[in-house]
């Protein structure tokens, strides 16, 4: 295994070990105080080795994004899967397989006719299924407003699937993403809070069974000023950090654990671009993060070390290309010569991770591990 | 294998056998017809299978955007190859490993720096690689500017490297991408034409080699007024096409052979939006064609015989999620219930097909293949 940075091929995925640790023992502690469980959103990682970390000291619940990851988690010793995406007839052939070869698996669903559908489906597998009622907590996304009728409908819906169970209520404050520090976003928190329990006392008032109050999203994760009356939380970028979480307010620049490394490819004196070899596909075309900050681009630039380069950042990004700008047009074509190196913090962790096979878990500067991902569906 | 696009698992990226194969015959017999051969980018399909039918009637000669790519096709039989992402001497022991195990690699780069290094590189692994000097002919991306003491300082410096042999020029007129119909980019396409041709006359001029004038781009390559004076073109969206190319102008709507099969997951009534389950990585965050069609999003939605449905585009994406809505901000709920399918239209079928590991290839409306692909580096 080619262990240097100086010499492994790039575009690689660098996955600071140390930085991982400090940043999953954090939420992990965090919550533990709290005294709910941290079901982690592996949507970022896909990786089994940061599942490992991610739950510890918790009870090894997951979330996962896709039925790729839910059998690759099952597959790796985590039983317990939230799949957080609406769930749809078509889909409960491989729920029930998951099922059958040992996962706990619960879904979410938000509407009458999903909850028909799913519920017909399942019997005719002969399959049981866990089902959350999705709510909508002010992301605007999917859900049902915990306040509405349509709350009580979809449960009851539920309920009245003899292969269906209703298991609670869960959401996510998509909306906590575009809040600046701390105040907005445990403003945000508490709305998502509020929401969930009202849901599970208006369930309860009607005699409806909710064991699960399921809230999550990093931001709210970190800044939440209580968590009480929530069962679990399902933060899932805070385990890497990326531009966008310092942008937010999540984060501090040096919690952030991945970068892409890159080779200096050519020199552009003319229009004052140095070009690497990470470009959208490297990268991804995620510029959520220049709603924070004017000159990030599609990411900023680092020394091999993982020191912020001042003022350099991937101003565009052709398909194998990354263009390397500043703001005042003056690049370091000396000290970043043709086939030097250059790490890049990525605007969005999980669009970037999504598009790299494995890890390159570096310590101390170097290679020590490669962990593999469970990419596409 | 699910032959069914009602119940193939999705998102699933689709590609029209009959589309592909037309799009592929039309470029073939343009290019033949101008008496040049049609080298196709194979960074969009990164499959065998499409290689095999975009160079029919053609050398069989190919163009890559990694190494990875390179590898790939040598083993399945395409030996002719360009790399056309700027050479460092970092990736020379993958390329000097390709030529031993039997590729006719072509390199670029345009620097007298990434000369010399590669030259030295070259040399102590006992290699000798044939190197293109690459132009800028108005892209703004990468090359020296045809008319420039530097091309012919370039050209010198491959020249005075033992181990490199100086193959000709290229260039990709990436600001087509840029165009709006068949004037603009025919004008383009003979900007890109005369640098060449004045860049590979003062080569000779000089006494240097230039059996190779490379062009290409599908834009340029569909609407060029005159070839002559090169000897190949480098077209790669082509084969697929996408929103982006019909905004430029390149092809007509039906011509996107290219689609990702979705389901239906949700209905969000209050916020005016149905919901499915191909977002960020099934779709990709690229957003060029917005830079065309004001409503199209990250793409446009179609019926699942892959008829646009009028006024339908995904307006936002989250990772799993894509959500579509309409300018007028009606839905068709009822035509596309919970568990429907839609197809939809990528904006960049290069980035899109990215994330997935291979193509279901569908005719009559059914998959009649899976094709693999080559992804990562």
């Amino acid at each position: 295994m080619d262990t240097s940075l100086e010499t492994l091929d790039t575009p690689a995925l660098l996955l600071d070990r140390e930085i991982l640790a400090r940043n999953c023992a954090r939420m992990g502690e965090r919550l533990r105080a709290a005294g709910i469980d941290l079901r982690p959103h592996l949507k970022t990682a896909k990786s089994r080795a940061v599942a490992k970390l991610a739950t510890e000291g918790h009870s090894g619940a997951v979330t996962v994004s896709t039925l790729a990851e839910a059998r690759y988690f099952l597959e790796g010793g985590f039983s317990d899967i939230l799949y957080a995406v609406g769930m749809v007839p078509g889909k409960a052939p491989a729920a029930a397989a998951l099922q059958r070869d040992g996962a706990k698996l619960t879904l979410v669903l938000d509407s009458v006719a999903a909850a028909k559908s799913l519920g017909d489906a399942a019997a005719k597998l002969d399959s049981q299924f866990r089902v959350l009622v999705e709510l909508d907590t002010g992301g605007g996304r999917a859900g049902v407003a915990p306040d509405s009728d349509d709350l009580l409908a979809v449960a009851r819906a539920i309920e009245a699937q003899p292969a269906l169970e209703l298991a609670g209520v869960m959401t996510h404050a998509g909306h906590s993403y575009h809040c600046r520090g701390a105040e907005e976003i445990a403003a945000v928190a508490e709305e998502e809070r509020q929401g969930l329990i009202l849901a599970a006392q208006r369930l309860r008032d009607a005699g409806l069974p909710c064991p699960i109050v399921s809230a999550g999203s990093t931001p709210t994760a970190v800044h939440a000023r209580s968590f009480e009356g929530l069962t679990e939380m399902r933060p899932g970028v805070y385990v890497f950090n990326d531009v966008d979480q310092v942008g937010i307010g999540s984060c501090a620049p040096e919690d952030i654990a991945l970068t892409v490394l890159a080779t200096v490819i050519g020199h552009n004196h003319r229009t004052g671009r140095i070009l690497t070899d990470a470009g959208a596909l490297a990268l991804s075309k995620d510029v959520s993060a220049q709603e924070f900050f004017p000159d990030v681009g599609y990411g900023r630039v680092c020394d091999l070390g993982g020191r912020p380069l001042p003022g350099l950042y991937v101003e565009s990004v052709h398909q194998e290309h990354g263009l390397i700008a500043t703001a005042d047009g003056t690049l370091p074509y000396d000290s970043l010569p043709i086939g030097s190196r250059v790490r890049i913090q990525p605007n969005h962790a999980c669009i970037t991770a999504a598009a790299y096979p494995h890890y390159e878990v570096i310590s101390d500067g170097r290679v020590i591990e490669q962990w593999d991902r469970v990419n596409g569906w």
